[in-house]
């Protein structure tokens, strides 16, 4: 409550108010996979730091930078069993690289600023900080001071590699100055590839799109078929997102020769720069076409609408689970964009994550591209958008199912789907009516199911400001 | 997905689906507070856990038993950093009496029936079960078989207490035979004060219904003055719900005496069964009287029409936060009902356990009393109740704000809310729509401004099968 009061005068900081904490945890990753600095999130003891957990799990997979205020029982409140009680250490600890219980009030101060320095050592980490409510009703010691963040340290050796190897870049390198180096990569005859769950990949026309590692292993496998060498840099060595009953959970060659030019905490960019290539070019992508109105509704249409319209300097949020593939390949010719991917797989990230990109960069078109399921984990997201006024246009891929589990299913050598499993995959009965949903919180919305209906709404929504919904019926 | 499809081969086993785990995680503590049998909860991997947390939290101080299946990576690909790879141990460990990693397949049926036993040791536990998934696609021993729990162990000793001690009953005591021995205390001359964050409690009338002790320390400290010696019974040393920085936080007068008559884990049913006092009757509460529909729409009508149209034996499911004392005080007039309180202050409670208990009681009805902010944190339970056609009536009380907060604020001793800070309690700018959001997940609603529409909703409600929703507008 202290803390709450404090914003009117604390000028420099903004609070954003999120209805749920799983909207707060994701929004505070979108904002710093942006800004590269850490948003700070207020959450009520362990049960609301929980409910952030699990986009905290996809900030930590992304190496976000968070700081985490968490508010815990006064301090002689803390022998008793009250409701609230509960080990916050322990809920913390999952996804939090430091948790400090502050132990002293005068030292709020200091403790304050090496819990943001540290939450800000390269590449980024979460650090929570438990903070006991009289602290805030006691006299503290003076504010501290974080430091700017220090470069990382370059790799201490440098592994040989053929001319035949392979680069898989991830981290902070698939922005800016990393992808000109990875165009210099692949003009010297390597072959370039993308770490799949990255925090940030700028994409479209104009920049040197790295091939991405595939979803599932046997397109990975066949994307490094064949290479000798893998040099990572700020990548680790790619595995599969799931294990399979026939299938190995490492995706590069049994015999290829896996290497480290710069560990994640490395500075990748150094180690690529020492390298010395020379500068180049590379072949763009062509150029986006708005496809015929009268074309069919499908992925692959949908994809070449959203390129032909995204405005320059875009920021996309995928959560579109099976329909992403054809959708992003699409979406590739589209003008620059920013792309923010899944990067630990906790459902309800794409929403939370438009809310943050959108509070960090107010004068650049958002666009969140989320699946109907997955919708639903974190739809509180809506009100924050519009009670922000967040520049965030919504499209739900709304196929009414589980759709990615049908994929599973197969996969995992199930026996399929009788009518009473299928009802734990199946999201008609009722149908889900996101219009209504988004209306619900304030957020205008209208139904597409036509191409041309798509094209319309969507060309609208890029040209007005502000929160925006488009529910795609995409029932095949 | 072996499991899932498995639900086609074993139909003694219900599937409920949920939209969000944190629905799953309420829904399982609803079910078992009404049937005292463990549900289990089907969850995907740590983050799939981490979503279920907060409820999970409140059927762990509930004292509920459950049983979580969570899902790990296959054996083999344990060993690597895929997007989902997290400590599952310790996503569990908050909230769980037990964790139990399944290290062989072939002994899968005896500890799930070692997991299914402990979770039902008096009075309740959360045991979690990691399940790596190559353990669903492998070859399993033997089925186990979970033999009923145990009773309850009798206290070791029996306290001495004087003639003017006052009991506090808790744990499964406030039902049934429970409160036939808390009328003999009471006719015996014995004050007999009710836990306030208990499973279950039955209450209207032809019950003897406890005072309950109450939220705020200042009137539950009133309760208890003057009590020399407080006798607890399935119950542990009353404590404040926060601390404060001029209340103490047990609410037991300095110089009481507290002694326990049985222990949390004790049967003290047994216990009160031992002080053999003779059956006794009590002074039944008036009935409630329908209030006139053209009186103002205010917290004492609205709980006095629901007290007047309830029908015998439904179950009420409370999360009204600051609209609830009010309320309940008309409410313990109705016919005889259950009452399912907050137990462990996550918010996001109520409408989750309305759906378990429908799930459990089918032939009852379960009304569900919700405030608006704390209906945002799971209200995809709507989904579930149109996809079960659950008979669940929810009323929100929407008064647009985080309510309980100003009165927190001012108890903290905090400055209070200057503009910038009151935007983070205020949900105005834009309202919530509740009617819509209902709707949206296929569950009929109304919106009621006055008495007289609400009595109409309400009594609609109560004469009908199936789920609806009533928000009530009741902005001050």
């Amino acid at each position: 409550m202290h803390f709450v009061s404090a914003l009117d005068r604390v000028p420099e900081m903004r609070g954003v108010l999120c209805l749920f904490e799983g909207v707060a945890s994701g929004a505070a990753d979108g904002y710093a996979r942006m800004t590269r600095r850490p948003a700070a999130t207020l959450l009520h003891l362990g049960p609301g730091l929980a409910n952030g957990l699990a986009n905290f799990h996809n900030a930590k997979k992304a190496r976000t930078p968070i700081v985490n205020l968490v508010g815990e029982h006064s301090t002689k409140h803390q022998q008793y069993d009250a409701p609230l009680s509960g080990d916050i250490d322990a809920f913390c600890a999952p996804i939090s690289a430091k948790t400090v219980r502050l132990e002293n009030v005068f030292d709020m101060g200091s403790v304050a600023a090496e819990v943001i320095s540290e939450a800000r050592r390269y590449p980024g980490r979460i650090v929570s900080m438990i903070i006991a409510a009289d602290y805030s009703w006691s006299e503290s010691g003076a504010a501290g001071f974080a430091a700017a963040p220090a470069r990382p340290p370059m790799p201490a050796s440098r592994p040989a590699f053929g001319p035949g190897a392979g680069f898989l870049l991830g981290g902070h390198l698939l922005t800016g100055k990393g992808l000109d180096y990875a165009a210099r990569l692949a003009a010297a005859g390597y072959k370039v590839f993308a770490d799949r769950n990255t925090a940030r990949v700028e994409g479209g026309r104009g920049r040197f799109q790295p091939e991405r590692i595939a979803y599932f292993p046997g397109p990975a496998q066949a994307q490094l078929a064949g290479l000798k060498e893998l040099v990572l840099v700020e990548a680790k060595n790619p595995v599969s997102f799931f294990g399979y009953p026939n299938d190995a959970s490492l995706l590069a060659p049994p015999d290829c020769r896996v290497v480290t030019l710069a560990g994640i905490e490395e500075d990748g960019l150094g180690a690529l720069e020492a390298l010395g290539l020379p500068e180049a070019g590379f072949a763009d992508v062509p150029e986006a076409v708005l496809p015929d109105a009268d074309s069919p509704l499908t992925l692959e249409t949908i994809g070449a609408a959203i390129a032909a319209l995204l405005p320059e300097d875009s920021i996309i949020c995928d959560e579109m689970i099976s329909s992403g593939p054809p959708v992003m390949e699409q979406v590739a010719r589209a003008k620059r964009y920013d792309f923010l991917p899944v990067t630990g797989g906790s459902i309800g990230q794409g929403l939370p994550v438009g809310v943050g990109a959108a509070v960090a960069c107010p004068d650049r078109k958002v666009v969140v591209l989320e699946a109907d399921g997955s919708a639903m984990y974190t739809l509180q997201s809506l009100w924050t958008m519009a009670r922000e006024g967040l520049d965030v246009v919504t499209v739900i891929f709304n196929n009414r199912r589980y759709r990615i589990l049908d994929i599973e299913m197969r996969r995992t050598g199930a026996p399929g789907f009788g009518d009473r499993s299928n009802d734990m995959v199946d999201l008609t009965r009722p149908n889900l009516d996101f219009v209504k949903l988004s209306e619900g919180m304030g957020v205008p919305a209208t139904r597409a199911t036509t191409l041309r209906e798509f094209i319309d709404q969507f060309a609208a929504g890029m040209r007005e400001k502000g929160p925006r919904l488009i529910e795609l019926e995409i029932v095949q």
